[in-house]
């Protein structure tokens, strides 16, 4: 483990709704498995603060954020709060200012976890890829805008944004991580018939990044077509490389089919870790049952794996994803606590 | 039927790959089932056309489309001709110029057709709700553009398009069906924590609209966790309204739930009857089994319905439905060619 860091200086945000919750479990597990000296800092940014003070990301505090290793995030959002204003502000200001280009996806139907599919019939060889979603660009600029607002003639636009140096920094990541998996398979989805601007740059760049690796080959799909793959056939993904918008509504049915957003991890990473990368649960803050013990962690306790393995602790990411598939493979119909999944895990991979 | 069209002078545009094939089964479903006059110009477009004389959609043809009642079309699209080339110069040039706001797609599970969700765990009441598209706005217009192109430099944009007048009336077509329906419930679909603008734009009109359609409920999803509605309680859904583009990708996944796109049927539609509207299956050309007699014809054939629906002839529609749901009861893994399929259809609607 000799890249690996022997400090860890963590940012920890845990938000809103269940967020808190999972983030707690997510840090015994942790706990439990890392040799590395943990320093935490909790920053309180979310609706609590927002509605106290009118803050979400002060200059200062994402100031501070820059000087740690990583940042584990629970969940961000709240009914009481204005649609986009945390979202915007805060989570997507946190992945713009860090430059968190990749947005990394696993979706791993893991042994014992059951999915809506009919999963004998449409995915005997089981499921497993990854999404590399980008992270900067795409309908996500906020570029856009409204003109006569609340009038007959109300206009409002939305600007996908998409340079070369955007996507062929994610198009190469993306092959990269192709070729360190036994399939060696890219697909890029998009719908470049339609939005043909982007989708000509987008499809330009893996043909021409794909000379870099030979041994890695390429599909491409549709998104709308994508979505009856992701159906019918999800096997077949290996690796999927997208852009911000595509790679938010896919990542989410990838997760539906793998067993739930409770169990979908993601990485918001900076491949030059010039910044922290930000791991985080792909689920929300799910108000409705915040509060009661109910939260799956495991999307979380995921993340933190994710997590390690950026820092270079592969082993004990390992442990962690072991640890979680036992517990996963034994779940049957048990009710369990949040806190009870996240001491099982956490005993589970400490041992491990 | 006094409100009914006792002639119908229709445009067959058959296209290319299984178009032709599944165009003559629909057609044949017509004449078996309606006393209407039917009759009928087949217009050449497509790759064949283009390939021999570079034509999409000249304008006299498009000047003659205008002159029919209703217009069938199979599919457009084959990999020998650019991407965009067909779709954007002769499907949507269609759409657009007909000013076929209205993008209609029904996604129910007919008994006996199966699914690759486990339909007794995840939809045990059925899949029966229809998605209104809105057809002429989004980030289908073409807006957008590239600059710097083949550089290190280069910006690629594409700008989704939303107006009031638009939203509005797409809007209003969506809570008029709901109306209609037993459970009169409509859910909105869109990104309004990130896509503000248009967000907002949709909210707001959903909202105002939905004060003249007091008896019908609203819901809001976010387009990503839609999909995951999609794949783990579809039943939930009565009527989606949504953009042009989150609702070609949820209209795709919304057919393979429901049995695959050889059972999807759309309509492009005109409600204000200004021009003529446009039905047809939401399949592609699949071109990889076109001429052998394998393609499904039933998507063109429920096409067809919706066709006669929109013209005045409900009962000639409902004995297609019937036949279509009777056949598909009986369908079992008997191998039958797309010709077969529709002589057993139009025998059964003759008579029905
Ligand atoms: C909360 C929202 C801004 C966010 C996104 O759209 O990226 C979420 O859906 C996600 O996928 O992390
Ligand atoms: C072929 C393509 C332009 C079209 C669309 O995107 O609308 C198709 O996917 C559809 O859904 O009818």
């Amino acid at each position: 483990m000799s890249n690996s860091a022997e400090t860890v200086n963590l940012a920890v945000i845990a938000g809103d709704g269940i967020g808190p919750e999972v983030v707690a479990e997510g840090l015994k597990v942790l706990d439990a498995v890392t040799t590395a000296k943990v320093a935490r800092t909790e920053y309180d940014l979310g609706a609590r603060r927002w509605h106290a003070t009118g803050e979400t990301l002060p200059d200062s505090v994402l100031q501070e954020l820059r000087d740690h290793d990583a940042i584990l995030l629970g969940a961000i959002g709240d009914p009481t709060v204005p649609s986009g204003v945390l979202e915007r502000q805060l989570l997507l200001r946190i992945r713009f200012e860090l430059d968190h280009y990749i947005n990394l996806r696993p979706a791993k139907l893991f042994p014992g976890v059951s999915s809506p599919l009919d999963v004998a019939r449409v995915a005997p060889d089981g499921i497993d890829f990854v999404v590399v979603r980008e992270g900067t660009e795409g309908p996500y600029t906020g570029n856009g805008g409204a003109l006569r607002v609340g009038t007959a003639q109300e206009l409002a636009t939305e600007v996908s944004v998409n340079t070369r140096f955007g996507v062929e920094r994610t198009v190469r990541d993306a092959f990269a991580r192709a070729q360190t998996r036994e399939r060696k398979q890219l697909t890029l989805l998009h719908k470049h018939n339609v939005l043909s601007y982007a989708g000509h740059l987008w499809r330009r760049t893996v043909e021409e990044v794909g000379q870099e690796f030979p041994d890695v080959s390429t599909a491409y799909a549709h998104v709308d077509a994508a979505t009856i793959y992701l159906a019918t056939d999800p096997g077949r993904f290996d690796v999927i490389v997208t852009d911000n918008l595509f790679g938010d509504i896919v990542t989410d049915l990838a997760a539906a089919v793998t067993g739930g957003i409770g169990l979908a991890a993601s990485g918001n990473i900076n491949p030059d870790r010039t910044t922290p990368s930000m791991f985080e649960p792909v689920h929300g803050s799910a108000p409705d049952i915040a509060g009661q013990g109910k939260a799956d962690p495991t999307a979380t306790i995921l993340s933190v794996a994710m997590l390690l393995e950026h820092l270079g602790r592969a082993d004990e990411a390992q442990r962690i994803e072991q640890a979680v598939a036992a517990d996963l493979a034994g779940r049957g119909d048990a009710v369990r606590s949040t806190s009870q999944v996240g001491d099982a895990i956490a005993a589970a991979a400490a041992q491990g």
